[in-house]
């Protein structure tokens, strides 16, 4: 993939002024058959390139931040496939430090299951020249008996939780990448993270006035285009739930609590468009997505670690959470959120991984 | 006047994170009859206190700036009671520098009447030891002969603007402050005046989180019942325009632009109250409001002068202007906007300043 990655950490604009994203490194693959060789067997260069591990339930730890949006589709996809048992799930600390991600939420600091503070451990254990100066970023698949990160390859492992690991996945789960719809999905995906997913941070971390302008202008020219799109389809592609309809979301769900001000993304409000604002909705009202928003989480990491857009660290109060819940009304347009043998996930009990009170 | 007013100026916070308006420092009033002795045969104490000049076409010069909603108030009262001819304008850069407000709009930078590089120099003209740390506000009113400083008393320029120069004023001009409602204006005004007015920097430039949160529940109650209020009247006060609509209308004008996210005051924009949005569209439409909104200035000031909390300068593009020419229904409710006699100023053809481009 040549799509980057190097999110949550503090954003960089190169001489132009723009923001560039790194890829992701470690592009290994967890597969139902695994065919290359593993890890032990290479050398320093080959651990660069993809090899293939197997899919197998108690081996591997998704260590995930629940206010990254890259993140927050492998949550969603985890939840919606019930591999819950099958994968562990670490939450990082919203609150980066130098090292980057940390597991500043768990007793002293230390993830109870890998034994690290900092998921930089892992890559450095997988790489040892590679230091949180080199990107460190979620969602990461750990294995647990090693510590080794195996992949941050974010792209592929939504895809291959919905494939690879049909063996274990709950009864009832979507097929969230059905072949015969992989070039459209494709082809939306690809608009949505030039423009969507990675051009609201290419506004927010702009540092010259025309290069913020371009990416502002660009968002907004895709998601006209994505509402348009939306008027009379419940979905993106097909009838049903996909993976182009999961990497939208969790953009959108952080558009009016973090884009539209903090990165500067305000013609309007996401609230504010005809067909977006009632699909989001739908979607956040499905179980697998409102379930797995968390504003408190957002809203921190957001305010309080980029420092070169807000020194202060003040948390904003608003928008109110509570009109994601208002009637959205896109059953009408028919179509089904999990396919025609779909079901949903269980509720969610509560909050994935409540924060302590805000320092004031 | 208790009211304080160093707007524009950087923000300062005290060491519990709260923000402190100062209050204006010359208090004199213009008046139709003055009785008190001009400033020439004060010593240095009374300058301080109030003393009276006379009301005299010619004489003065008002300087403000289109950015600053307190100066905004003057601009707009001036223009509705039609006295351009009397009272000259000068419009200072929407950017300011180290010595504050100055008329880096003029050629060479200098203002043509005054003589003036900077609005200090009229401070320190009426008194050598009031320069920039003392705080230099708009609006200011300037004697045009002397070049001292009158006055930056802002509540009583709109106020003695209406009253005092009554035998200037065009033909149809309103009564913004009519004696049988003063009361309860005077009421509506020190609400808006601290929690709205004021409560938007409060939330803007609070340096701890409880701070920032104390004004925006104050700032949105406020709101809440301001809304209410206006419900099933058209004005704030009586059946026609006063001063108090002027005063929350210049906050209301902002709202979107720069309230909103700028400092952090997104509980919901102003485009989503229900009665406060159509009566802000209602005076907004209204000649002598609208017409004197300038978005250009507005958004450079707030976004390239306040680097504490927007350090890399970039200036939104957002929100789309078009909105606030919506049709209102507010005529629905009865009322007049300039009284039974009273009739609209004449349009203005254009823009009262026009910006050069922003600096890409």
């Amino acid at each position: 993939m040549s799509t980057p990655t190097d999110v949550g950490n503090r954003p960089s604009a190169d001489s132009s002024g723009s923001y560039r994203r790194r890829g992701p490194q470690f592009t290994d693959r967890i597969v139902a058959e695994p065919s290359g060789a593993g890890p032990e067997s290479e050398g320093r260069a080959p651990l660069r390139s993809v090899s293939h591990w197997p899919a197998e339930p108690g081996r591997y730890r998704l260590v995930a931040s629940l206010a990254c949006p890259w993140a927050h589709r492998s949550i969603i996809v985890r939840r919606l496939m019930g591999l819950e048992d099958a994968i562990s799930l670490a939450i990082v600390d919203p609150l980066q430090d130098d090292r980057s991600w940390r597991f500043g939420l768990d007793e002293n600091g230390v993830d109870p299951v890998l034994g690290y503070r900092f998921l930089e451990e892992a890559y450095l254990a997988r790489d040892p020249e590679h230091g949180t100066d080199n990107g460190v970023s979620v969602p990461a698949i750990v294995e647990e008996s090693s510590g080794l990160l195996v992949t941050n390859d974010y792209p592929n492992i939504t895809i291959d939780l919905g494939i690879e690991w049909a063996k274990y996945q709950r009864p009832g789960a979507p097929t969230l990448y059905p072949e015969e719809l992989r070039a459209e999905i494709d082809a939306v995906n690809e608009g949505v993270f030039h423009d969507v997913n990675n051009g609201v941070y290419k506004a927010g971390f702009a540092t010259k006035q025309a290069r913020y302008e371009e990416a502002y202008t660009a968002l907004f020219a895709r998601l006209d285009e994505l509402d348009e799109r939306l008027a009379d389809r419940r979905y993106l592609v097909g009838d049903h739930i996909t993976e182009a309809d999961i990497r939208l979301f969790t953009t959108l769900a952080r558009f009016d609590a973090i884009y539209h001000g903090h990165f500067k993304c305000n013609r309007q409000k996401l609230a504010e468009f005809e067909n977006l604002w009632p699909y989001a909705r739908d979607l956040f009202q499905t179980p697998g997505f409102g379930d797995t928003v968390d504003f408190d989480h957002i809203k921190r990491h957001y305010y309080q670690v980029h420092t070169s857009i807000n020194p202060t660290q003040i948390v904003p109060l608003g928008p109110e959470p509570a009109a994601w819940l208002e009637p959205h009304r896109r059953e009408e347009l028919g179509g089904s959120p999990f396919g025609p043998d779909g079901t949903p996930p269980e509720p969610l009990a509560g909050p994935l991984r409540p924060l302590p009170p805000l320092d004031m």
